[in-house]
């Protein structure tokens, strides 16, 4: 990823991309030491979603220090370039700071979960989640599952956008492009 | 991402995961704040390696904190299940953590690059790269370009299976696949 990608303050293209985006990496620290795990959520109400168990590394650390980061990117395509450094990526990419909650409201926890369904499963299902299916909701490992919540304090997204005339495909040279 | 997906223990499997994906999600320590950003990266001698600026948030955390955690995720598709706790992700996902540190060897650094170009437009260039190219690598900031190094003191894999009989596609319902 270069670094001249420009900032991207297009509020709806980045309402759009962490909407559509399939899968986030949550980083967290525990005591200094970074931890990453990549994840299913949904950006509802300008505010990140997602689940987990309500047992493992990822509560016990958020429980000690909540502090996350999340961060979403999609690749487009590389783009070559006779100049080695200058072969690049297209890419959007955003980052978020704030702090990580279990959510305790279950209308709030249910609604999230519904619009995951509907991220994931469209039209699969013919009736809503209900609260108590929710609430029941246990994973295999047989420990509940908790719905988090992350609200942005900070959020920067970036954008190096493709230039479909330096595209790399299979087969393209330097020498087709040595001007 | 579900609890109980088995760890994969196959490192034949593991190598050929790291070495095709694309995109890998460095994450950082800064005083307790997580920090995570999409990188291309190679995995190259039991090695990752990445390059960025020697400039900039990145290098500053990493001069101060060197633990890093990289993490690798590849996600193939979502299974559908009548039961809405038992929608699930297929996918494989690495986790690597170590200390971060700048290539400090020119030619380890040059031969981290060529592997960076072949990987990632592979074909594209007739001559190999030269070190005088690394070193005089810059950045369009004008600042220098670091290659880093993460070996590995920890790496654990998972997976999570595609069941290509749950496997959701538009127009699927839950009611198709009511027992």
């Amino acid at each position: 990823m270069r670094q001249y990608a420009l900032e991207c303050k297009d509020e709806e293209k980045i309402n759009r991309f962490l909407t559509s985006s399939k899968t986030g990496y949550l980083g967290m620290s525990d005591n200094g030491a970074p931890y990453v795990i990549p994840l299913n959520y949904v950006w509802w109400n300008g505010v990140i979603y997602f689940h987990g168990a309500a047992e493992g590394r990822k509560i016990d650390i958020l429980s000690k220090n909540p502090q996350a980061c999340f961060t979403v990117s999609e690749e487009f395509g590389t783009m070559a370039d006779p100049i080695p450094a200058m072969t690049d990526t297209a890419f959007m990419s955003v980052i978020i700071f704030g702090k990580a909650h279990p959510v305790t409201e279950l209308s709030e926890a249910t609604g999230a979960m519904q619009v995951m369904l509907d991220k994931y499963v469209p039209g699969y299902y013919h009736t809503a989640l209900s609260g108590a299916h929710v609430e029941r909701y246990r994973s295999s490992l047989g420990s509940k599952t908790l719905v988090f919540a992350l609200t942005p304090v900070n959020l920067t997204a970036k954008e190096n956008k493709l230039d479909t005339t330096k595209t790399y495909y299979k087969g393209r040279t330097s020498k087709m492009d040595a001007k």
